[in-house]
């Protein structure tokens, strides 16, 4: 699992800070979560293959977490996209699309599927045989969701060394990776403790921006192996933190601690502070591994 | 007059290319001349304030002359702009500024004043006492303007050796860079010409893109001092811009010859180029004062 941040400032895109935007790759697939403006230009950074995005996720219909994607959809075009593309947020935001691609005569090649949310309660949106997203519904200034990623446990992985010793033909490995047991040619039945390893823990990546402290998500994402949670102020500015429904580093710690996730990542900082470490030192106070996202980092899980 | 180039490359934004956007200081004006995705951004790099513009004038509604108009309108809310804006460009520009502004529940705090463009004739869509701005009817594959920004001719300038050889009172200045004649304390009467010099020539600027060449604004543009003329091709490649309504450097140049402009400016270049030193020589084929917009390049005239 790969954590790519294209931007992770709040409001406006500036110089030196974009917008919301990320990618994550898990088990082949590479998500997009956010785009704001800018989105485009900082994927290129990345090298990540523009074809290899079919599903984005976009959190809530603040510009600074989808003005980005109009362009990256014109942007899709111009690539001479085929594949369908699967969009998933606010109801409205179809609206929106189409009618900014209605006003350039600008229709897309390929197919867009827009998946529009309005359930204030947690809902499967994606699922196939190696991953599931969930929504985690947020309390924002508008109807936001954030996103729960999760591996599904994989197939048991082959011990080499000893279906090559009971000399198990290749086309059994599948039924052994599957967990069944094995009868070899003098009748006597192998175990498929025996033949196999456990497959690797699932992983999971719960994206939570933005949103004021909620705890009532604390249920959802207990376990969490990395949550990467908005800390937009610091808790010396709590006051505009409540007003604006943000939350700060203190309180994304406080979930991240309730939650017994593996790893915090706070971002989404407003650019009134002087260092992002102050994000930092503060979560620790509470919850002791925090990350820091920042523009271009990558993160290995 | 100034022009400050913020992005004049065409279709989709890169890490060192930007889709198109200007700057036009004009007598105390700041014009922003389309406004494709991050044109904050490299507004933000000129240092020219915010707060100067109050005149947005877009062409056409392809992604890459408006996807950036949004976020700068939600920029300007953040930084507490009061002052109406005024926004010049296609119908239907306001029906989709408004529908992004609600679908994030984002209200401007200053009034965003639209003025929606539909004539396929050339219109005056702002006039003051020291400037007005006609549109260019292009020919795109959307309804396109251009815009011809012209000062008006400016008052006398005041012969302050003259006025204080006669002793003129500080009162009568503006009177005389009016134009009038003086009479002083000894009845005798001082023409204007003996106390003024001729104000400076007006200048003007004409931005053309995009477009296909169109002979038909010649006649307007005509001894325009600086021409902005699209120039998407080279002329190997005249196919593909009959086919996409775009110009190449030859017919640009070819728009500037024929209106006896002072400097042709290329730009809105195709990125398929080696370099975009090809445009000029090929323009230099036919007219002799031509200039290369790049992103960043600051023009002064």
């Amino acid at each position: 699992m790969k954590l790519h941040i294209l931007g992770c400032y709040a409001a406006t895109p500036r110089t030196l800070t974009n917008p919301t935007s990320q990618v994550l790759e898990i088990r082949n697939h590479v998500f997009l979560i956010d785009c704001g403006e800018g989105t485009q230009v900082q994927l290129r950074k990345t090298k990540i293959k523009f074809s290899r995005i079919n599903h984005i996720f976009i959190s809530h219909l603040h510009g600074d977490h989808f003005f980005g994607l109009p362009g990256l959809i014109s942007t899709f075009r111009l690539l001479g996209r085929v594949k369908e593309m699967h969009i998933y947020g606010p109801k409205g935001i179809k609206e929106a699309i189409t009618l900014l691609l209605k006003l350039g005569d600008s229709w897309t090649n390929f197919p867009l599927v827009f998946h529009e949310l309005v359930s204030k309660e947690s809902q499967l949106i994606y699922e196939d045989e190696k991953v599931t997203v969930e929504t985690i519904p947020l309390n924002h200034r508008v109807y936001t969701n954030g996103f729960l990623f999760k591996e599904k446990l994989g197939e048991r992985k082959l011990n080499i060394e000893a279906v090559g010793n009971y000399k198990i033909d290749k086309s059994s490995y599948q039924n052994i990776k599957n967990g069944r047991d094995i009868t070899i040619a003098n009748g006597k039945v192998i175990s498929n403790a025996e033949l196999t390893f456990d497959p690797p823990k699932p992983k999971s990546y719960a994206f939570c921006s933005d949103t004021a402290y909620k705890p009532g998500i604390i249920p959802q994402i207990k376990g969490t192996d990395v949550l990467y949670h908005e800390s937009t102020f610091l808790d010396s500015e709590k006051h505009l933190s409540a007003k604006t429904k943000h939350a700060t580093a203190k309180e994304a710690a406080t979930i991240a601690k309730e939650a017994k996730v593996g790893t915090l990542i706070l971002g989404h900082y407003s650019t009134r502070y002087k260092s992002i470490e102050l994000f930092k030192e503060e979560a620790q106070t509470i919850f002791e591994n925090v990350k820091l996202a920042d523009d271009g980092k990558e993160f290995d899980f």
